[in-house]
């Protein structure tokens, strides 16, 4: 693999915008096509879906505007971002706007929520006694997935919000605005969906295809559709918004980095007969999408699949998000060709997938993923995730299932920085000095895999053991995702100039993602360790108890004990270990022994899958990995615990939420406990 | 495999009573797990579940009574069966009971409601104005399984129902009643869970195994739990209470056999002052049942399971239900025991399994299926079901899945025929003679897999290929069950003098299941069909298309088409012919060749399950075979197809019952496209 080639990707799938459900993402469905099979691959095939997506009106444009006692507009926000050099003949650049927001024009008082969660609602309310019904909303982005900050405001009753980008969160301290830097100028504005799909994909198809016989729900029953307008602004504009707001004043930790006082209102301080009107004629427009999906076919085990896959539909043109990750995966297809020219074909077999309509809620990848549902179960070993695969300039960044960790540091031990100055070193060692994970070894720290890309529906519905890697931002920087994320400056020349002149960065990156999958696809003993499973197990359980334990005199009141948890992952440890002292003895030789415990490694993941789902979340099914209902715990292990725990803060009856935490604990004790016995001897 | 043996089984497992969660029937578990191991099973263990049973109160009996307008009782049912003889000196033998009734006192007058299915309901209540509310009704049993009687009852208002065998339904012409024949005497009656649970084992653990750390609803909480009195009674004591029946007349099918008017009530014709009343005072209770399971280890596949499970626990003796067919799967054991002795282990791994508390809804397989899930799902080959092997004197009986139905005509074509003066001729052909399937091939008849013993979990909720087989009596004899079913009376006698005199019907039978186990345990590539699967879908979705072809004009104005279905039915046949080429060119001496193609063989029947389950019943989740919501559909394919056209008849609004029609048309072929992607090649 080579780092020009990577470039000239880049480059290529730059050019124009190729937003999800346009012409011109088909045909770049295509170029990956008719490439891919140039390259060697066996097969390479569009797949279709008709999912629902959703455009600003081509006529009529989205704004908010500040209107007087007569109603008149005095102000409205900008209709769209200024266009980068180079890119000003473009006429199909979407303007920055909220996918699946409902139409209308709401019309009232603003209120400043902060980053609209959770505990942002429930300051206002209990603390500060502001009441957000029938207001507009106005909500920093940053810190919980936008879709929530929309679901939060619907729940305090606002009638819109409005989203905006602070500096305090997009920009990086001493950095310019792009061009000149790599920070989001003041008219810049992050677009993006406001769904809460849950794992659901298509919202009008959910658990099953979007395919031409498929039955569709109404536009009105759609699955996490957002009932009130949202809308997206720059900074520039919010500024404007908030420079006179009046009303009660915010909290030390509530101020953003703008010069105004960020007051909460509701309303204006210096006229009270101001209003915030939002104007909204987005509509939502069933529309078809194409995956990409190519195959190399494994010679001796062709019924095991490895799967790398990232999507290809940008917002605009997707410099970093998503084609940093495309070209890589570009790259990693280019150089399987060339090692089956020379004779190679992969033990399994792999597949290589560009999703489409990823940002629009994961709708291509999800798709396929219910298209192959039962497939997938029988036959996936892993998938491997390739979104952006570059979001700073710092070091490797890894969210894997605990089973790969492994994997992933022998694959960084063989890769080379990417650093100047560190020729020689090897990513790993490059990788540990920054970012060591010191909390639990002295090794590169990886994270959980949380939600927000295609590897969701495969990980999370379907139990498939996942990864992600890409270059990262020191961790000490405060800024929300990269400054210009979903806006118009995620060009090329932002890749290029700034984040990563050399290419050397994302072909570590493709050297990661290429190792991983080439491994897991060629080597005889699956590289899944289930050591680490347990020891992750152990820390999760430890991390779950330490938070119910906050409330010691309940958990004596309502007999809350953890103990049959502990006993499962004692279970499980035991089982691991026996395991691998069996693994270790196993006849390589024989090769229906060596299937049976890849079987018992591939299929340790789909024992964590409950097909009953999490409580009001069907498609949420990994009883240890799941998004937490409430921002609070994101990240968090034993979703299901986690959100029965946090909901005892707002119980109207303890006992029996209580009761919840107690039927989730005996859940999870059960999915640990038959995880174990996955890897017991199977007779 | 000796009949003389069988026949020593079935004294000795007999002699006592063995109901469900009672000291005896856990003897009875230690000593078929004891004498497994002699036989020289690999292991043989007892798992054990605490379920919710439900007994009668030992000092408080349960009847139905007529009161006078004093509330005196002047006549009793009786409060127990007269015991045969020989029994006399048993104390522990549980008086006629509807396991998991309420408690109560309702009284009221009385109305006959036929069989209770919902067209008799329904006719009550549309042709002749009869209602219900707050009345007890008198239901006999028949033609569905008595917990939907009892629903709608409840779903009619009443406030208690009473069951009776009606000698129209429980006496064959021209035989005597036990001990002079086999008939039901008049002083029997039918003991019988009145659960609704759709598939749910434990009520207070449904989706989970009932062990000691596992949350268990409340008992008000429980699921399928009745919410009024039942009680089963004699046809004796039936004919008293419908002897003086007064209002409207019964139509000329609803009257049975019995010397009475069968008119329908309310109350009676002679007396309206007189009440019915039920006393009922049984009372649930966790109790701990335990299974036994043996294992062989398979030599070259251990981790592919095939399974024999029957239960052991019986409402009385269980001379026919289940010991005929637990003496069978012992001799089953016992056999493999000696072929181990002469050097054989099967290719796969065989499971022997004795279930408890199948009469309290399937307790003990359901349990095990939910303790064992995951590695069922992963690993089980096939279920084979082992209830009562005989129910009759006429001719084989085989329920099973498509797939099996050519395994089923090569086995029973290796067995001969059990009946005298057909020494010589195989099963099959006696088979054959008997019950022609005429309106599908000339071979014997197979029948689709319904509900009601414990291939259950199974097969309907795991997707695991499953059978059943056992001797029964000629279709054209038309009472219900066989007459003694679930009495006092089904004792080892009434096998040895009607049923099977020599045992060699129960040989046969045992022939068959061990048959079954062996080739699946044994053969290098499965013994599954799938061009029966698609021949039986083709069958099928005719099926379901022509009863919705009842409403022509529905059909055009919601147009409602059944052709994706169709269009799926092709691509799964098309796949099923292309697999079954492929499958003559496997090359066998390539193991991990045989392995994947065993592998789809095995997968297919997982490929009909939808993890989101039917309608409303989240644990029936096979998309072509589960028992239908409403009796009038009962065995039907396409349960949810079937489901929502019943629904059309008792909609409101016509618009929405044909959307959902659409709706499970859509997912209906979904799932066999589904379905037919798992045949096709792997990659």
């Amino acid at each position: 693999m080579h780092a020009e080639n990577i470039r000239e990707h880049l480059r290529k799938f730059t050019r124009l915008p190729h937003l999800a459900g346009t012409l011109q993402n088909l045909r770049l469905a295509e170029q990956i096509q008719k490439e891919w099979l140039a390259f060697g691959l066996d097969s390479a095939e569009l797949v279709w879906y008709d999912v629902l997506l959703s455009y600003p009106n081509g006529t009529k444009p989205n704004y908010i505007s500040i209107v007087d006692q007569h109603g008149e507009e005095f102000f409205k926000s900008l209709l769209a971002e200024p266009v980068p050099e180079g890119y000003e003949d473009l006429t199909d650049i979407v303007p920055p706007y909220s996918a699946f927001s409902a139409q209308g024009k709401p019309e009232g008082d603003l209120v400043y929520v902060n980053y609209g969660r959770t505990e942002d609602f429930f300051k206002l309310d209990r603390e500060m006694g502001i009441n957000c019904t029938g207001k507009i909303v106005i909500a920093r982005y940053g810190k919980i997935f936008r879709g929530n900050k929309v679901k939060n405001a619907m729940l305090a009753g606002a009638k819109g919000i409005v989203l905006y980008s602070d500096p305090a969160d997009y920009s990086a301290v001493g950095v310019e605005p792009y061009p000149a830097g790599w920070n989001l100028p003041g008219g810049g504005a992050q677009r993006g969906n406001v769904l809460n799909l849950n794992g659901a994909g298509d919202p009008l198809t959910p658990g099953y295809p979007a395919k031409e016989y498929t039955y569709r729900f109404s536009p009105e029953e759609g699955l996490g559709l957002p009932k009130i307008p949202v809308h997206p602004i720059g900074y520039n504009d919010a500024a404007r918004l908030l420079k006179n707001m009046g009303g009660t004043a915010s909290p030390p930790d509530w101020k953003g980095a703008l010069n105004v006082s960020y007051n909460i209102g509701p309303g204006f301080s210096d006229d009270s007969k101001r209003n915030i009107r939002m104007t909204i004629h987005t509509y939502n427009q069933v529309t078809r999408i194409y995956n990409v999906i190519g195959k190399i076919r494994g010679a001796q085990e062709p019924d095991r699949y490895v799967i790398l896959g990232g999507h290809r539909d940008a917002w605009v043109f997707g410099g970093i998000d998503p084609i940093s990750g495309a070209a890589v995966v570009h790259e990693i297809a280019q150089a399987s060709g060339k090692l089956m020219q020379r004779g190679w074909r992969p033990r399994r077999t792999l597949i290589f997938a560009s999703w489409d309509a990823e940002e629009f809620g994961l709708l291509g990848s999800t798709e396929w993923a219910e298209d192959n549902a039962k497939i997938l179960q029988d036959r996936a070993v892993a998938y491997i995730n390739a979104d952006s695969a570059i979001e700073g300039m710092y070091t490797l960044r890894v969210d894997c299932t605990p089973s790969l960790q492994t994997l992933v540091y022998d694959v960084t031990k063989q890769v080379g920085s990417p650093e100047v100055g560190e020729e020689g070193m090897s990513l790993y060692d490059s990788w540990h000095k920054r970012d060591n994970w010191t909390d639990n070894r002295d090794a590169p720290r990886i994270n959980k895999l949380g939600s927000g890309s295609d590897f969701e529906a495969y990980f999370i519905r379907l139990g498939i053991a996942s990864a992600r890697a890409r270059y990262t931002k020191n961790r000490k920087d405060t800024y929300s995702n990269y400054p210009v994320y979903h806006s118009v400056y995620e060009t090329y020349e932002i890749v290029e100039h700034f984040y990563d002149p050399t290419f050397q960065r994302l072909l570590a990156v493709a050297r990661v993602r290429g190792g991983l999958i080439f491994h897991l696809a060629d080597a005889p003993i699956l590289p899944l360790n289930c050591l680490e499973y347990a020891h992750a197990l152990i820390q999760y359980a430890h991390g779950i108890l330490k938070i119910a334990q906050k409330h010691p005199e309940a958990m004596q009141r309502y007999t809350v004990s953890f103990d049959a948890l502990f006993s499962a992952v004692n279970n499980f440890t035991n089982a691991a270990n026996d395991f691998h002292q069996r693994l270790k003895k196993v006849d390589t030789t024989d090769l229906l022994a060596v299937r049976m415990v890849n079987d018992q490694l591939m299929y340790l993941e789909r024992a964590f899958i409950d097909p009953l789902g999490l409580p009001d979340r069907p498609f949420y099914r990994h009883i240890i990995f799941a998004p937490s209902s409430h921002n609070k715990y994101a990240g968090e292990s034993f979703p299901g615990i986690y959100d029965a725990l946090f909901d005892i803060e707002s119980a109207v009856d303890p006992a029996r939420a209580w009761d919840e935490v107690k039927r989730q604990i005996s859940i999870a004790a059960f999915t640990v406990n038959a995880a174990s016995n996955t890897l017991n001897p199977v007779a």
